[in-house]
């Protein structure tokens, strides 16, 4: 990718200024969350040594984020260098400037996956080959290997919590950051002043610029990180139990490793399917929807015979378990495909819903807005029965079609789940191209309109940036749908810690059944955590809450910021004389201060509110508030994101479907009104949504770390 | 009321063409709805036929029916003779209007009570007193008065599944009309021609008018009533189930009783503090609002007072019950007030949150919008906290604060709750006068427009007007707030009509326990309802879903109809010459009649999936996936009741804080940008919004009905 042309001086110069813009804020961004990591760090050293928590944890943290952050940084740079270089590769044909686009997203998609990879692989081999656990006293030396790898998979599953915690911020951060920006450019050049999109006299292009790639590229790259390992890891845990009491020899370790196996082999399979995308010039978005489909369903393809292959090799064809569990695998991915085209029905103007939506824009903003939301409210029904029936029949086909709900058919049911999940996920290394290829194809749009290159190269870097609203949108569904499979993965791994803290302490169950030979159908029983119980039902109102309270929160927040900067705009139109006619340049880089500072000041509060509401409610509700909180979130942020996603995306592409000349095209009432939409959807589709799925998550693995403390003390 | 004098020849003329609009459409949505009346009551005899049911639940839910349109038809009847006056009285002063206009909404209130205790009581001395139950053989000959009162409380539910039913109707049917009215008039007249709100000259504003009348007061009564109505019957049946081994000669009749006596002493004591209520000239919103606040808070005093007496008599001053159980009705007034607050606080332009949202109008519609979400979704913290402390409290208070959960515990708390919701809704006299009162006080101001009464006149009713929003919004959060804790009293109703199910047919639980001797908590742990079972987090999300889901099919159907009356304003301003200039009258029977057909062909759909999918679930997923399922509507459904309705309120008086002169004042851009927040707000306030605790009971009502079905075949 480095090896093309990033075109002309001019090209090279605007590249440059949003490089810079970007590591920026970047550092800035990295020096905040440091010192959120040190802090809880410190916490969780404490913790350790009330005997809280095993005294690996506050390291294995510190690596997750260490990690995240790093996947978002290469991202950035990827998509900072890339975007010209695709500008400049329109300017030959669409196919060049797709495949720039599109390989340099792919870039970013393999090295997300490798490098989660490489961690997981990493930590497992020091915990399971080093003493470490032992020195540590978290196992003792007589552990068998089995107790041993159940205290390994839940001691790693903290390392996910560093990588959620990153990613809340990298989403939360980047995307106020870029909808500020964007909003405040958007309002006064689009609305007030009619100038074009990344016109150069507007002072906040480079801001907006910068924004997509500190929001969507490194937020997105952080957010998917943490979903791909967080899948892997919560399955590992529970291959751990599930398998904790098989007879067949090294069985339960085969369980540990089979996700990150099919997810290795994942990420070799993308590689051919990121190949298959190319496309010829003058394609309308369905044919450039359809090259992208090509791949991403060529590499499903590949994976589900892989995995049939891998559970043969790992568990053997004696008994039918090998193809059951491959079967939950089949079933992720297909319900990750049926979410994916659901997206895509929703989202690409190539459809009716968002071309009625553009029609709506005919009675003014209102009805857009009103149509926008009515649109992503019905566009949650399929990916939500579709995630529904997959948690049905990944848990059927791994216990072997028993619909009993016994302690064994659960662990072995949730093991499905997850594996379901870990496949869903498998294909990362394409949708994350086909995902972080949107801001790039949006940066090289801006690009080309800023260097002022002929008005077909600007064409075609608009339509590869309405496919990237609309993949974009599919890898926030891809990301929300395997939280909400993740999710129940996540529930056994709290009970398994909560297991793990009562034998520390010498606890039995609050009914007395002795902890150690509990199953986690006996933790339900014996903490009530049952719809009849009102903790639980309280619980799980709270959980609803924290999905609209976090929302409202960060939408707040990019309003505000959105503000300022639109206050910054209008100063630099109405004080820099000859701005408009392009003689004088506007301040860029206030503007990009600005944003920066918006997203700084904004980001704590949201963030720190997802830390600290479930070790609350752990310490006033107990386990059974515990579990209706994440429930409650669970569900009510799932079909929230799915929402938030769809229905900013509709807005995008309703306002590009106008642009194509639709209902009088740029410049008329109905882009005017359709302008407003996007805008609104712009908090929505790229902060508040796409954040809440790492809400989901942190929420989770924050009560998972705690689990100890909330064993120890609680009100109720 | 009738004795006040209706004003000029014009002001009657006007007031009567709205009175026949509104019922003209009262008529035809009566229509619809006993066809949908009657196919379900033939399909609940059909069900009786097989045992599926007791022979009383389909004449029992035509009654619920057909007591909660009454409730509605009566309010309209009065809303629909009092507009004109209230214009007349305000002629003379704020304090007359705003005397009328409040009295009128109390004349409904008392109604809609009196006719829900009217109602309960008669069914009751009806089934307890005849021998109807056992001529259809709902219980044998040999049943003692102990499993007899479970069946009469349990058979009465489905009286409230029909008031639901009627209710869902009405504020959809009701909700799309006014909307599809009120948006279409805005855009067209307000927006792109610049004549105020009212005018005459604009052929939807007679829509409009009608459309609060049939939307506002028709759906919110049977929406009120039917709150009421499902709260006292839910307790009742509570009580049964809570005392039915109780030692103590006659305590569980007692305590099916006591939810009336207090609802009825509620009535009388509402009466007193409807009396208090009155206001100074030029006196601004806090006034105002004080001014009601006086009122109900008095009557809530009062009643908590009397509460005690109450159940000092019934329960005797022996033990400590009678305190306990009277501590749950204040905890569930005083969480009255504080969600009466808090929606004060955030939909009142005398507050800062509204005010930012004016304030946001000077950057344009986008931001109106963003942050008007935003603060939707920040308003939602404090009425959910508050519910949830209520729960824990009432529940607490009722078992005499042991925290130990067991099944007399349980049934001991859960009547705390529930009677605890009684107390919410026990000032209900009061509170919907004070709802009632917005739509009469919106049309006071329609007729003096349009009857070219004098400015300061429009002004006494504008003030009346934006403060019916914000007792609106707080009618709102009382009945979503009961909701919510009325929620639980409902599955256990569920749970109750399984076992007499269960009974009926002989069975045992799924683990073995004899059906007449099982507990909740044995029904919980026989049927998995725990949150590790995926068949639970199935029906979680896809009752999550259900609410955005019937969110956004309303959304949509506001926003078609809308479109349609759009088109036909345009067209008349177009085609109808003279008609701007007042020289010539607009087509209003067009505007009514397009109204009335967009609402009663999109009303079915919504409706009929509230009713379809928990008979769906309950035949795929099982009595733990109904659970699921309605435990996952009510969360989300809550918090997004609170959100719509607060955010819709929000903008209408945002909008009006701009029209009293700050920001430009009328005319200006910034009023045009707050004129699209309140076009958004219309659907989520008035029909979207308060359809929701409609919803989330009535999916309830139908899972009690269907019991028998769900036993009898599921799929998992």
């Amino acid at each position: 990718m480095l090896g093309k042309d990033e075109g002309t001086e001019l090209m090279r110069t605007i590249a440059s200024h949003v490089r810079k813009g970007a590591m920026a804020y970047l550092r800035q961004q990295y020096k905040v969350v440091t010192i959120v990591f040190i802090v809880l760090a410190v916490v969780f050293a404490v913790m350790a040594y009330f005997h809280l928590q095993n005294g690996i944890v506050w390291f294995a943290f510190l690596t997750g984020g260490f990690f995240s952050g790093l996947a978002g940084f290469f991202g950035m740079k990827t998509a900072t260098y890339a975007s010209a270089r695709t500008a400049n590769a329109a300017r030959q044909s669409l196919n060049a400037g797709l495949q720039v686009a599109f390989r340099s997203g792919a870039v970013m998609g393999l090295t997300v996956v490798g490098l989660a990879l490489l961690d997981i692989a990493g930590w497992f081999l020091i915990l399971d080959g080093t003493g470490l656990l032992e020195w540590v006293h978290a196992v003792t030396d007589q552990a068998d290997q089995s107790e041993k790898l159940i205290v390994i998979t839940t001691t790693m599953l903290t390392f996910g919590m560093g990588a959620s915690t990153q990613a809340l911020f990298a989403r939360v951060g980047g995307g106020i950051y870029t909808k500020a920006a964007d909003v405040g450019a958007d309002l006064v050049g689009k609305t007030e002043y009619n100038i074009p999109e990344d016109d150069p006299r507007n002072p906040a292009t480079i801001a907006d610029n910068v924004g997509d790639n500190v929001g969507d590229v490194a937020g997105m790259g952080a957010d998917l990180y943490e979903s791909y390992a967080g899948s892997i890891l919560a399955t590992m845990a529970l291959g751990a139990a599930a398998f904790a009491g098989s007879a067949v020899e090294g069985m339960q370790l085969k369980a540990v490793l089979a996700p990150s196996l099919i997810a290795a082999c994942g990420v070799l399979l993308s590689i051919i399917g990121i190949y298959l995308v190319k496309t010829k010039e003058g394609a309308g978005m369905k044919e450039l929807l359809r090259a992208l489909s090509i791949g991403t369903n060529t590499a499903a393809v590949l994976i589900a015979g892989v995995t049939f292959a891998i559970f043969a090799w790992l568990f053997g064809t004696e008994t039918d378990q090998w193809w059951q569990v491959s079967l939950s695998v089949v079933v992720g991915l297909l319900a990750g495909v049926i979410i994916g085209q659901s997206t895509e029905y929703y989202t690409s103007q190539s459809y009716k819903p968002t071309q009625k939506v553009s029609e709506s824009s005919q009675t003014g903003p209102a009805t857009v807005i009103i149509s926008g939301l009515g649109l992503g409210m019905l566009s949650t029904a399929i990916p939500v029965i579709t995630v529904g029936v997959a948690i049905i029949l990944a848990y059927l086909c791994a216990n072997g079609f028993d619909v009993n709900y016994t302690a064994q058919n659960l662990s072995m049911g949730l093991y499905g789940i997850g594996i379901a999940a870990v496949g869903m996920l498998s294909t990362l290394g394409i949708t994350l191209a086909t995902d972080a290829y949107g801001p790039i194809a949006d940066n090289a749009g801006g690009n080309a309109e800023m260097s002022g290159l002929p008005a077909e190269v600007r064409q075609r870097t608009d339509a590869l940036d309405a496919l990237g609203n609309t993949t974009a949108a599919t890898g926030k569904g891809f990301a929300i749908g395997s939280a909400a499979l993740t999710a129940l993965a996540l529930l056994a791994s709290y009970i398994e810690e909560i297991k793990i803290a009562l034998i520390r302490t010498g606890e039995a169950l609050p009914n007395g059944i002795e902890a150690a030979k509990a199953t986690l159908v006996d933790f339900m029983n014996a903490y009530n955590v049952n719809l009849m119980n009102p903790i639980v039902l309280v619980g799980i109102f709270i959980g609803s809450m924290m999905a609209f309270l976090f929302c409202g929160l960060t939408m707040n927040a990019v309003g505000r910021a959105a503000q300022k900067m639109v206050e910054e705009v209008r100063r630099q139109f109405r004080t820099i004389k000859g701005i408009l006619e392009g003689k004088a340049d506007p301040d860029y880089a206030r503007c990009v201060e600005i944003s920066t500072r918006g997203a700084q000041h904004e980001m704590l509060l949201p963030s720190i509110l997802a830390i600290v509401v479930p070790i609350l409610t752990g310490l006033v509700l107990g386990v059974a508030g515990v579990l209706g909180l994440l429930i409650g979130g669970l569900a009510t942020g799932f079909v929230l994101a799915v929402f938030m996603a769809n229905a900013g995306g509709a807005w995008d592409n309703a306002k590009k479907y106008v642009e194509e000349g639709h209902f009088g095209g740029k410049g008329s009432d109905c882009h005017k009104a359709t302008v407003v939409g996007d805008t609104v959807g712009d908090p929505f589709k790229d902060t508040s949504g796409p954040s809440l799925n790492i809400l989901i998550k942190l929420m989770s693995m924050v009560s998972i770390v705690m689990a100890g403390l909330t064993v120890t003390c609680h009100l109720l």
